[in-house]
């Protein structure tokens, strides 16, 4: 006790998403974040997942509190699901709160939980730890970086960041105080690595300003602009810009309208009460008066853009010399979608810009100099890639190594479930967790087993028969006609035959059992499945999940 | 009669693949190309999509010859089905009719096909049509633009093309051919718009030799470079890089294998036989002797790279010191999977290519300069922009407008179904069919129906209950327990006590139902269905699929 620190990873390393991480000293540990993933199983009525806590079970009388870097959903997204099993204060700034509460109220459990707002360059002690909270600058605001502070040495998190000299809102990222830190000595750095493999530095928040500026000039129809409801600095400058060139602003979309609203309230957002309008307004003035300020920049079907381009939104839809402005980037996986959104637009004939070559979104994570910057601020003994694919760790590493002068024991890739151990003098991984992930449904379905979501894979795939064959118990006979029903089975149906031959198959097979294999219902449930299996795939080329029953009379 | 020319597209047009188009012309038509489509419906059993010929029934007596520009997929792959039905002699060049044979004797219909090899620079004269193969460059060789002479007037038809200078294998683009035709005069071009929206000229295959050349010489240890196993330029510029750096290839994976012999057979592809290995020979080369040529180069789980970089490949793997090079785009949608192929191939100790600075890959189509010298040589009376989603066609017509002098009413924008009537004086959309895509399924299962699709999709979401009532048909009562069975259900199970209740609840149910209901079989399934249906969204918030059946004994 208290010769080593451990870090432990939950999720977010070696995956995009889910971003959790537990630090530990002394018998104490804290978690940082708990974000959500974004799965690949959404078919099969998978919304989110969750890191799988499981694992925590082990330190729960250990957990002193949960901290939290920003309010982005992989970071914030699993917070009910970890304090409905532990109950833990939660650190993090306002806007951060403010977001957790509201997921918090929507799972109930707002008024169990200890929320404490703090501020940047302020300080919070838990037991051995000594938490300072570094203003950082990301995509979203009121973001932070961690130094936590151990008897043993300080361990800086870096949450996600970019070094932004020039952001819309809020200060350029604290490098003094990562230096400060870096004078009195980091043992170890865990550093977001998204955007390790984009050589050079990523833009300032600020760095989109021109050539909106100049779209906005050029519009002569309305403009609709859509981005993501967390990219705050942005919807400031569309405020701003709507004001330049003489448009109100009509914010649409459940999200985009309570972000712009909790933003405001909280100081960050600064908007000219006159530039604000209602739906109702906008209608009434000029085309070239008008900003829609929207949902949707990933063709998600339910939000605004999409209506818009497609049918209708509140009866408004895109129409001829209208200029949609795409400020977003593209989430890999919706390219389709948006691209035919895109469609949809220019045959309303409504103007996109989607020019790569316009500059009007900027990453809000450290490029290769900007992760240089940041380094040699924190001077860490040991460099730890977090947050991405083992593509960015790796590349990260690579960097460290031939750019930043890290030998190669210094810098240490980990797993999610990994132990690394921090000793002062050596970082090694003691210890390895199959931690995996949980499921959640959609519609507060709760949590889905990896058999359901495997179940439901098989039967999307091929469909499903139901088989129902009735015998008498004491004669052993069938009492009638098999019953056979179908669901998504390619092949098989009632006109062409096909439905009659298998039932008669069955009927066929049955007569081959003895009396004796009869009475074993488990036994000829699985013979018949297996019978009309095989008859099904020689005579249709069908392979339907089979779900058979016996009914006994 | 005669003094009208029809365009029909059946795929292609406002979609990316499928690509199949008729021309009619005096009673008679003939088909450019049957492509295959690559759907998003993977997930539900679907392999492939190929327009729906139905269309083609009223016609049938009318068509004359299918004409193929080219070999690739989205451009042949439904040549089988379009045969099966129509028995139409096909034109094609000798690669094109390689491929096309091939897949002929995969669907064993090889013998009853006509198949007629066709020369760049020839002519083929079927009724009122003639037809002139114009020699054109792409990433696959051996591709023609073709220009279909009537008496009414020439419609070109683009295929895939961009305007190589300089391509590895074969000759430029050949300007003069398309000049010729243009001072003759042409009616309409159809033109490929896959890269509509991109500026400036789309580089030569012969431009991705110095990159490609560097990191051959930077290599120490083994290369493995994958790439399209069609991009038979690619193919020859690895084979003589290899012989420049003093290395040999191995090429693995079927269709590599496949595409390295046939292009070689034909004389595309020119190796020196000292240069090509198997794979034992090249267990015994130094590992900087060797280059692996492979499938994969989309994370295909099936294909070679995935293996090579996961688990291994008869016994090879990626390790230490390998260099890997991605020669491929990625196409959309495989992001995911191709980073974690990339991240496996980190972990095991390989160096990835993946730079997009560096020119390793240049696309096969038309960027906007190759559509101006394009269009200029062609100088047709109507622009028809084809194969791309409506993004790429509107871009195509805006392009066309803003800098290749066409007004408005000479850029015809159409869909697939469309019926585009050319006068001579006017071009016009005359009438419009429904065309939609018929989905085929993998292993040979053949067609599967939209409905099925549609069913797959809600018991994947869902999963599916099966409800078994067993009732005797004298008495009407229950004779069993309702039986329920359930596959990928989440919330409801034996264990939580959920079924049991949802059986009682069914036969709670079953006791409310009046004799006279309970005889009439249909009313009572659903009314039973629905009950359960309610029981379980209100107690469990599942909303599987219920398969009601009942048995009367």
């Amino acid at each position: 006790m208290g010769n080593k620190i451990e870090i432990m990873p939950l999720g977010g390393v070696g995956e995009f998403g889910m971003n959790c991480l537990g630090i530990r000293y002394s018998g104490e540990m804290i978690i940082v974040d708990a974000g959500m993933g974004f799965p690949e199983e959404t078919p099969y009525g998978v919304d989110i997942s969750i890191p799988n806590f499981d694992v925590l079970e082990d330190y729960a009388d250990e957990l002193t509190g949960l901290f939290l870097t920003h309010g982005h959903e992989d970071h914030i997204g699993s917070v009910p699901y970890l304090l409905r099993r532990f109950d833990l204060p939660v650190y993090g700034s306002r806007l951060t709160l403010a977001f957790v509460e509201r997921k918090l109220e929507e799972h109930g459990i707002a008024d169990e939980i200890e929320l404490n707002r703090v501020e940047a360059g302020s300080n919070v002690s838990i037991g051995s730890f000594d938490v300072e909270f570094i203003h950082a600058s990301h995509s979203l605001v009121d973001c932070f970086s961690l130094a936590v502070e151990t008897p043993l040495g300080t361990v800086i998190h870096t949450g996600d960041y970019k070094i932004d000299e020039s952001p819309v809102i809020g200060r350029p990222y604290d490098l003094e105080a990562l230096r400060a830190r870096g004078e009195k000595g980091v043992l170890a750095l865990l550093a977001d690595s998204t955007n390790a493999t984009v050589p050079g530095r990523t833009p300032s928040e600020k760095d989109v300003i021109p050539a909106l500026d100049e779209i906005f000039g050029e519009a002569e129809g309305r403009l609709i602009v859509t981005t993501f409801s967390s990219s705050i600095h942005r919807l400031q400058v569309v405020f701003d810009l709507a004001k330049v060139h003489g448009r109100r602003v009509c914010v649409l979309g459940r999200s985009m309208k309570q972000n712009v609203e909790l933003a405001e309230e909280l100081g960050f957002l600064n908007i000219d009460p006159e530039t604000e309008i209602g739906l109702g307004e906008s209608r009434q003035l000029n085309d070239d008066e008008v900003v829609y300020l929207v949902t949707g920049s990933q063709g998600e079907v339910r939000a605004v853009m999409w209506n818009l381009a497609t049918q209708s939104f509140k009866g408004l839809q895109v129409s001829e010399g209208d200029t949609v402005v795409l400020s977003a980037r593209i989430i890999p996986g919706n390219e389709k979608r948006i691209s035919k959104m895109i469609g949809a637009i220019y045959r309303r004939g409504g103007n996109i810009i989607e020019e790569k070559r316009r500059l009007i979104h900027v990453s809000g994570h450290a490029s290769q100099d900007d992760i240089r910057i940041l380094t040699q601020a924190a001077q860490p003994q040991y460099l730890v890639p977090i947050h991405g694919e083992y593509r960015m760790l790796f590349r990260h590493r690579e960097f460290a190594k031939n750019h930043l002068g890290f030998e190669e024991d210094r810098v240490k890739l980990v797993e999610n479930g990994d132990i690394l151990e921090l000793t002062g003098e050596t970082a090694t991984v003691v210890d390895s967790n199959e931690i995996g992930k949980i499921f959640i449904g959609d519609n507060g379905s709760g949590e889905i087993g990896l058999e359901t979501v495997r179940e439901r894979r098989k039967i999307g795939y091929s469909g499903v028969i139901s088989l129902v064959i009735t015998i008498d118990r004491n004669s052993g006979e069938l009492v009638a006609d098999p019953l056979i029903s179908i669901k998504g089975v390619s092949g098989v149906d009632a006109l062409n035959g096909t439905l009659e031959v298998a039932r008669q198959s069955v009927s066929e097979a049955f007569k081959e059992v003895s009396r004796q294999q009869a009475s074993d219902s488990e036994w000829l449930k699985e013979h018949l499945r297996i019978h009309l299996k095989r008859h099904l795939q020689s005579e249709v080329g069908a392979r339907p999940v089979i779900i058979p029953e016996i009914v006994e009379v």
